[in-house]
């Protein structure tokens, strides 16, 4: 039996896609998903993302690590934003995290009921590609967008991603928004950051200086994890992946 | 100054995108936005789009022409479904006839409050173009989707249309569901009809053996006219197009 693998362009449209059983991937290419990743690939221990600001600040009140971004921007107060740069550090090793992002924690957090919400980036494109062929479970990748809206970077991993697991025979997919993300990764895979140079928020990061930033974001097979959600806290799923 | 076209992938993301002084095109390909082209292409007077299935009975009641279609097929009881060939019919000439249609009057209904809403289809692609580009005014288009999910054909139109406004540099886009929608359509249009073959819908109605309404509304440029919606009922726009 071949499982069902489905794209959901942005959260507001994810309660048309809810399917409790399936494993959902939540995709904030620029950059939320992509610092995720990161920071666990260089150890953090945990990460629990927050909806909004105020909790974030509850949080920095009682001592946490917290990172805040909206907008492109380090929210000011709070220590660490959103570039996957800022979580290469010793620092931030065996430590928990609190994150808000513009968009990023807000498609975890419509994900939550999901069997299963697990962390896709470019960066763990394979490693996440591998583990969900084993899982034989139907899989929504729910793309974060911008403010709800569609967005071109998320579409395109959705589509790589996609691509990875119909090629495997073991996913079939019935939906036009996976077949049109398959579409525009065949297009645009050959060179994504050219392709990407006119999208709305690789604009919006270009104009605070962030190309280092989506260029890392944009290369793929660079951290091997999977981050989960356990109980409303990211945690480094423990696999072996032979 | 250019003007801001933007593509709205469902009539649920709609109030993102809202802009009371824009021109909202609703796109249902398949097929009552081709439907309605044909009609007033065939002579039809008026028509009023309904929303339920409960109006559209009491608007039988009364003596209207009515069409209605669910899911493809007509609903049981009513004159006419979805089908472009059933308006091709000197019986319609002069008539007003009263519209349901699973996902494109809801469209026409999200949009009503906009400066103007036109009605597109392939059909009309040409005199749509060429109208919207004398207007000064920011476009949306809007797809009517399935179930308020993406879908491939109107998107398709969409891209066709959006390309045929930036081509002439009076509008812009900082939209990426637009750039996407163009994308699709350049790797699409050479040959749509195969093209479409995996869409869901077009699977769906080609189990209805609606094939032959299928590529009738997949061919570009063979009604002249531009339906707008007035006072909550559909005519056709009354201009000379040099």
């Amino acid at each position: 039996m071949a499982y069902n693998v489905q794209v959901c362009f942005s959260p507001a449209s994810f309660p048309l896609f809810r399917d409790d059983e399936a494993i959902v991937v939540v995709i904030d290419v620029l950059r939320a998903t992509s610092a995720i990743c990161t920071a666990f690939e260089h150890g953090v221990k945990k990460i629990i993302p927050v909806s909004t600001l105020e909790e974030a600040f509850e949080y920095k009140k009682q001592g946490f690590l917290v990172a805040a971004e909206r907008d492109g921007s380090i929210v000011e107060g709070f220590n660490l934003g959103n570039s996957p740069f800022s979580y290469m550090d010793e620092a931030i090793k065996d430590k928990t995290i609190v994150l808000t992002t513009t968009n990023g924690t807000k498609a975890i957090n419509a994900a939550k009921n999901a069997h299963k919400v697990a962390i896709g980036s470019f960066l763990n494109l394979n490693t996440l590609a591998e583990w969900l062929c084993e899982q034989e479970r139907n899989v929504i990748l729910l793309c974060a967008g911008w403010k709800d809206k569609f967005n071109m970077e998320d579409s395109l991993f959705a589509g790589a991603l996609a691509e990875q697991l119909l090629i495997t025979k073991k996913f079939t997919s019935d939906c036009d928004s996976a077949r049109a993300s398959v579409h525009l990764w065949n297009f645009a895979s050959e060179d994504l950051y050219p392709f990407l140079r006119n999208s709305s928020h690789r604009n919006r990061l270009g104009r605070l200086n962030l190309d280092k930033d989506i260029r890392y974001c944009l290369t793929p097979n660079q951290t091997f994890c999977i981050p989960v959600l356990e109980e409303g806290v990211l945690i480094k799923l423990e696999k072996d992946l032979a």
